[in-house]
This record gives structure tokens, C-alpha cells and sequence, in this order.
């Protein structure tokens, strides 16, 4: 489906890609991935000789932690920001978290720039491996089996639906807290048993284990203090997350904050991932 | 949560619904359900008494069929849609499927009146007894077990998402159709066969039961050239419903067109999903 | 897999085992399915041909009602026991629930007759269909979604372990008795709720459908006295089945005596069923 | 349900079970926990007082590891086996994993002695965190989400019959291989792939990951050459296991052997089982 791509820099999950779009009958060009190579993609000796192989340039996700140079682990050289885009120029770059200086470095240099992270059925998908990365960490923190427990997932977005579908399947008990009533209605439709935001804190004292989804403080002081001594709290949001981590720290609760599950938990599947999204994307505006 | 309350006309459900508040300690005022009342609801000799009662009246769900008078199958008397809103002055009027002209006289006579079946929960719960009914009649009507059957479901809005859940949940082998990219990954995160809306036509003469959720014409002639001759196909959209008609009684394929299932399949938890939305309802507006 | 076979007499099931036989390749002898007969099937003039063209014979199941001739719905003619076991010599008879008198007369006349409804997985796999034609019963005869339901199940055989699975797949919530400490000890891994036989009536007043598998009466007088006015009671067990039928018209609780579903409910994979076990049976005796 | 029990020496989930008793009432006395002892039980200054305190003695599962001194990892001293069955006289002791020689001397002494991992609900039970534990593993080791996964499960006992369960519930595509037809028709009902054991080897190339739960070689030399490079191969059966280990060493194939995962994944669930187990003993014996 797709002829011809570039790959520059990324980390496991593109070196993976890059592997299957490969096997998937695609001519492949790296840079910026020399130490982890696999070995029958088309190795450039530059970004440019990498760039101009094809009109569709996948980098790395997230693109960038210093706001100069893309991420790139994998590479024996840093790799410019500014080159990378103007090189680009007339062409498509998929990259994932970007920053708003970024998308205008990208449109005065005539590269449309593509957020993949920012694609709903990526972020379902990804959902799939921080579910399955949150299960192996209550497994494995825990003295008790899943299987019987009480469970409490806080928030019904993507991570909170799968997860719960999840946890259902190898026997947990789970409850979902949520505010809306439509959410509410989801839950009981799923079997769970539903537990409105506003009756959080007096059924606290029922869980075995918390899982967090929601991006802002909701398991604060007051609510802490209903919570299990022998409870294991794990918060999936990113900063600041879901969980006052001076408090539980306090409590001696058992605590564990879990980011970047997908990459680290299901390297290859995420890479799945990213190569359906990517797929959808070329069919969509017609590369 | 509901001290009174009136109840004016309206089937089944709402002859289970007083019943239930009853039961919860709620004082009920009736008019317009002599034929089938349950004992211990306070009867009303007039429309007048009814709505004085109580600043809450529920109504018939749908309203009425005729924009004159209200549906109340168990009444003796005729109920005008005039003198039930011109009643009701300062009062909520709660209903079903309320035509536009309505709400107009109802805001003209300083009525708040809320169509309860535009609640998203309740569409939710709702969905609950129209995939079990939609499971009753795939049993009935097919020579196999679902166990094992290829099933496909159209579209995976709230009833599609209900229903592959039960089905998947019994054992058959659940495919949906979806066209947005989006959901066609939650298809999958649940465990589902995802068939794009670009490749259902190659793909119908694969299944022994399809059940259409949408509200157009998705099985046209040309799909349905593609359907197996002993397949069975469930409709499930209300008119014009998704599946052509003319078509598929000359391809003599049998064919259940299934509408208002909520309330013939299981009139009890009908009222209960009604009683749940009315007590969120009335939290919400502080009635 | 079966290169010739022969089919005598027998229901819906014979009928469409002798078509799934001939789609798979099969030269199928038919004799006694005459008003009924799948087009393609080679249509013998007598037992004696039907039997002579082939090594494995397939009879009626059940074999027969009165002792003397065979059930043949679809025959024209009467078939003879007495006769089709003489001219079967030396061959493989395979029919259902034979008397002990029959395999007698078998010996004798140097027939190795075989009832396939002893086979354990023929017993396994129908009793998919008879918790599916359950499942069928109880949406129908209640007027609560089986979603949320509280549902007792009574033994944990067969019948109870497929049925309770199916209720938990679309949302009931099933609790299961049993009397051994193992069956409940499985219950509970598989997420139901267990009782023991001696918790059973004080149970027994929560559930608003509670479905019978035990041959023999559990619920007597004294345990129907805790059931609730409105429940819903199906016995699936054979005669005299597990509910005191007198008592329990009495109390005029809903009752549903739901007998040989597979063949009402399936009868086309009954004959897949059936089919498969056959395959196994040819396959072990080296026919 | 019991008055006074006594417990001596074992591990975590003895000082786990010593918990669970005093919480639910009953006088726990014991020896043998010195170094993690639970601080309300009865501590015993001799092993002699510890027995003469109740009828009913639990010593280690399993008992002993040398044939001289039973398995008392948080005991200050040495417990001899000899010493400790001689104490017992005319009391029950129960334990795990007893020898015949073992069985000889109790009854020798007049001490009833019971081996509780044989009893079957306590066995059903321990599938359940073997089956997590197994699950933990599968995450941990690969690369892919065991989600959309090939899962191939060896044996379909009590742990395979779990495994497959969970396997199920959290989304991956389950195979279960086994040799009798009963068991081939139940992992059809449940809705998994069964793969008859003369067929295994023609299909092992399609799995992700292959879990044994047999106890005698299945995956030799010849089916190991079918394994694909990338697999993961966990082995839950006790020595030898399922799998040849050399062969696997050779082929560089991810390998696991998973042994006594109760104890390790879950040990306060496992103190639970135990107790269950043991309050259905006292049940039957009449202790």
C-alpha cells in the first residue's frame, strides 16, 4: 500500500516499523536509526539522501525533548530540527507530540506536518498495550491475584473502557467511576458496576487496587484517607496525573506511576499501530 | 430521591414505572391508567388533580401519535395535548419524542417540557433491551446455534456497540461494519472483526445473520446480490430503516424488521431505565 | 473424510446431516426421508439397497418410540427394527438412545450397533444448543432484560457450565449450585457465584430466573416456597426433571418445561454436530 | 467455623492463613513463624505446646524438602518431621506434598494425616494464580500485546482450562491442543480453537506464544522445529515439563519455566484457597 518511505531517527517502535513495512513490500530508507538497522531497509548517508527517496518521511514519536534536535537514540549523529524540515520541503512528515513553534517552523518551509498522536484510532490502539502494561503491574505488585479483587478504575475515556474490559475478562470485580450519566450507562451496559464521581469517596475503602486515568488530581488528601493501607494505587495519566504523590508517599500506600506504557510494554504491536494509522492517513490525503 | 410525582397516560411502562416509585417511597398521582393501576398509586379524578399534585408530571413515551390527543392505552377517557400543557403551567412535563410544534406550546404556556428520550443514558439502557431482543429473534429465526455463526452487525453506534458485545459474549463470531477509522479500532480493541465500510460489499457473503443499526439504506440491491440465501437479516433502524425491502422479499431472504423493542421485550427494566433518567434528571434541574 | 455412508429414517437433523454429507463429498444412501429428501442424496427403493451400499448406516435419534419401527417423520413407509438390524449384518449401525434390549438383538445378528448420544462430545456440543434455546426461553418469558438479572443455575454439568457462560457473556449475573466442593471451587474461577447445595433455600428468594439442569425434583415444596412470586422457572432435565410441577402450579410461579432443544432450536448444527462426532467415531473404530 | 487451630512452620502463606484465622475468630498458635509472625496469634515456646492447643494442626506446603525437617523458613529452629508426627498422636495434621514414607509413619503414630494439595477444589483454586502468573510472564516477555495475539495452550487440565479463560478475556486469539474429543468439544464451547493433538505440529508455526501445562514432553525435537524464532514458550508443568530444554537452548527460542506460581504471584489469595480448602475439610472430617 504504501511504495516508498523514509524513516528518520524514532526508537524501537520505528525501527520495528521500518522492519514491517519492509516485509510488507515497502522500499524502505533510514537514517538516524544505524545502531539498531535492520538490515534489508535502504541505509542513507544522509537526511537528505533519506528525504528525497520519497515523499512521505516518518520521524520520531515524540518528535523531540529539547526543542532542537528529533529524538533518536538509535542514531550515530543528532539530528536538526531545522534541517530535518527544511529538507521536507513539499513533502509529508509524520511525527507525534508537537509543539505549536513547530507546526509554523513546518508551514513557512511548506511541509505539511502531520501529528500522528493526535489520530483517535491510534490513540484507541495505544490504549490496548497501557491496559495490557497496567495488568502486568498489578499482577506483579500485588500479593493477591486480580482474579477475585476489587478494582477501581477512575475515569471512562479510551485507557478506562479497555482496561475494564480487560480486567473483566480475567475475573476482577471492577467498578468505574466516571461523571457523566451517559457514562454511568456505559458501564452498567458493560457490566461493570458504575460509581458517580460524586459517591468517590465514600466507596474508597472497598478497593484492592486503583488504576487512575484522568489528567488532573483526583485522588487528593481527603480522598486518600479512605483508601486501603494494603491497596496499590496506579496512575496511568501524565503529569500531573491523577494521584497527590506527597500524600500517598505519607500514607505508605504502594504506589506506581506508569507513563509510556505502549513503547516499553508491546514494542513491535505498537509499531502495528503506527503502521495501520500511517495507512489510514496515506489513504486519506492521497500522499 | 422523588417525594411525588404524577403519572398521566403512557403503556406499560409507565403503569411499571408507578409501581417502582411507589415501591421507593414515593407519593404517585395517576390519571389515565384505570385500565391496568397499580393499587397502590393515588388515582386522580381529573387531569386537573393529577398535575396539581405534584411539579413533576411523567407523560407518554412517545407523546402522542396523532398530535391531538396523548398516547394512554390504559385510559377510559381521551386526553388532550391543549389541556394537559395549558395545566401544567410552572410545571416539568417529562415525555417522549416530542414533535417540534409542542415544545412551542408548551414554551408559550410557560411549561418546561423535556423530552427524556433525547437523554443519552437512557438511549444507552435502552440499547441493553434492544440488542436482547435482537437476540431473541436471531435465535429464533435461524436453523444454527449462534454459537459458532458468523454474525455482522452495521454500524457501531450504541446498539451495535451493545449487541457485538452480548453476541461475542454467547459465542458467535462478530464482525462490524464501521466507517470511521476510529471505530474500527475500538472494533478491534473489543475483540471484534472490523470490516471498513470499503470492503463490506466483498465481504456479506460471508455471514448467517447481519443486523443493521443504521438509519439509511446500507444493504441496497447491490449488497444484497452479495448476502447468502439462507442467511437472516435483522433490521433494526427505524423507517426508512437500513435495509431496501423491495429487494431482499425477491431474493426471498428472510428478513425481521424489529422496532420498539425496549418496551415489548422487557417492559419492567424499561421503567426502571426511565426511573434511573428521571432521578438524574431532577438532580440536574432541581425540580 | 467418509467416503459412503447410508441414512435411514431420522428427523430435520438426518435430513440436513445427509445434505452437510454430500457437500463434503460424500455418496449419501437414503431410505425413509422420502417427503423430506435433500436433492442430491442417492434415493434407494428399499432398506435392503440403502444398507448394501454402504459399511456405516446412521439411524434415527431417538431410535425409535415404540419399540418396533423406527422414527422416520420423513418416511412413507414404516421401517421394522426387526428387519433393518437382520439386513445390517456385519456392518456399523450408529442411532440414538438405544434400550438394552436392542443392542441384544444387535449381538445376535453380528451388528455393532452404536449409540452416538453416549459420545461425550456430541453431549458437549448439544448442550450449546439447549443453553442457547434456555437463553431463548428466559428473554422470552420475562418482562426484565436478562442484563443485570439475577439468575440461579442448578447443577454444574454440562448444560450448566455452557449455560452459565452464555448468561455471564451477555450480562446476566449468574450464580450457580452445586453440591461438590470442586464444582464450586470451578464456579468461582470462573467468575460466577457459588452456592452449595446446602445455602441453596435460603437463596433462592434473589432470583428472578432460575433454570433447572438436575434429573432429579431439588426444587420440592419446601424450596419453591422461597422463590419469588414473579420468578421465572425453566427445567431442562429430563423427566421427572428438578421442579415439583404441582406445587409450583400452585403457586403460579412462571414455569417453562423446555425438553430436546438441540433438534427445535438447531436442527442444522445438530447435524454439523452430529456430523463431527461421527468423523471422531469413524475415525476411533477404523470403520 | 474453626475454634482453635495451630500452625507450624511453612511459608508466606501460612503467616498469611495465621492472619486470615485470628481475623475471622479462631485461636492461631504457632511455631515455626518467629522471624515474620503475625502479632496476634498465640506464639508457642515448643513445638509440643503448639500441637496439645488445638486438634487440628497445618504444617508446610509442601512439607519438607530433605525428608528430616519439614519447610520452616521463618522458624528460629530446626522442626524435625519425627518429633513432630510423634506430638500429633491422635490428631490431624494437615500438609502439603506428602511422601508414601511419610504417610507410613503417621500412621504408625495414630496421627491422621492429610495431604491438602490433593484435594481437588484446592488444586482449581491454584489454577487461578497460575494463570495470572502465567499471564504476568507472557506480557513481560514479549514484544507484542498478548492482545490480538496467537496463543496456543498445551493441555486442557485445570490450568489450561483457566489460562485459556483469562487468555480469552483480555483479547488474545486462543488455540487449545488436546488429545480427547470430550475436551476438543469443550474448547469449542467456550469458543476457542481447538487443535486435536495429531494436528499440533502442522500448526505450532502460527503462534506468538505456546504455554504447556502438560507434564511429559509434548514440544520435542520434531515440534520444536515448527516453533516460529520469535515465539515465547512458557512451561508451567513440574520436572521434566513438556518441553525438551536443550532443543529449545539450541534454537534460541524465549523460554520460561514457571514453577510454583501460587505461592510467588499471590501469596495472601493463596492463604485464602487454603483456607477455604481447610474449612471444607473440618467440614467433612468432623475435626
Amino acid at each position: 500500500m504504501i511504495n516508498k518511505i523514509s524513516i528518520i531517527g524514532g526508537d524501537l517502535r520505528l525501527v520495528n516499523l521500518s522492519e514491517i513495512l519492509v516485509n510488507e513490500g515497502a522500499e524502505v530508507f533510514t537514517y538516524g536509526l544505524e545502531k539498531s538497522d535492520y538490515v534489508e531497509t535502504k541505509k542513507c548517508d544522509s537526511i537528505q539522501e533519506a528525504i528525497e527517496s520519497s515523499n512521505i518521511i516518518v520521524g520520531p514519536i515524540p518528535f523531540s525533548s529539547n526543542g532542537k534536535t528529533i529524538n533518536a537514540p538509535f542514531s550515530n549523529n543528532e539530528i536538526y530540527i531545522d534541517e530535518l524540515i527544511k529538507l521536507s520541503k513539499g513533502k509529508t512528515l509524520v511525527v507525534g507530540s508537537i509543539k505549536q513553534e513547530i507546526f509554523q517552523i513546518a508551514a513557512d518551509n511548506n511541509v505539511q506536518i502531520i501529528d500522528i498522536l493526535k489520530r483517535e484510532e491510534l490513540s484507541v490502539l495505544n490504549a490496548i498495550s497501557t491496559a495490557e502494561g497496567a495488568i502486568k503491574i498489578a499482577i506483579e505488585e500485588t500479593q493477591k491475584n486480580l482474579h477475585g479483587s476489587n478494582i477501581l478504575i477512575l475515569g471512562f475515556g479510551r485507557i478506562g473502557k479497555v482496561l475494564s474490559h480487560m480486567l473483566n475478562g480475567i475475573g476482577a470485580k471492577v467498578s468505574c467511576e466516571a461523571r457523566k450519566n451517559s457514562d454511568l450507562a456505559w458501564i452498567k451496559a458493560y457490566g461493570y458496576n458504575p460509581i458517580p464521581l460524586s459517591e468517590l469517596k465514600e466507596n474508597l475503602n472497598k478497593f484492592d487496587v486503583i488504576i487512575n486515568t484522568i489528567p488532573y488530581i483526583v485522588l487528593d488528601r481527603d480522598a486518600l484517607k479512605e483508601v486501603k493501607n494494603d491497596a496499590l494505587v496506579i496512575d496511568l495519566a501524565s503529569n500531573p496525573g491523577g494521584v497527590d504523590k506527597d500524600v500517598i508517599k505519607e500514607r505508605k500506600i504502594k504506589f506506581v506511576w506508569a507513563l509510556s506504557l505502549p513503547g516499553k510494554i508491546a514494542p513491535v504491536t505498537s509499531a502495528e499501530f503506527i503502521k495501520e494509522t500511517l495507512y489510514n492517513l496515506v489513504k486519506e490525503i492521497d500522499i
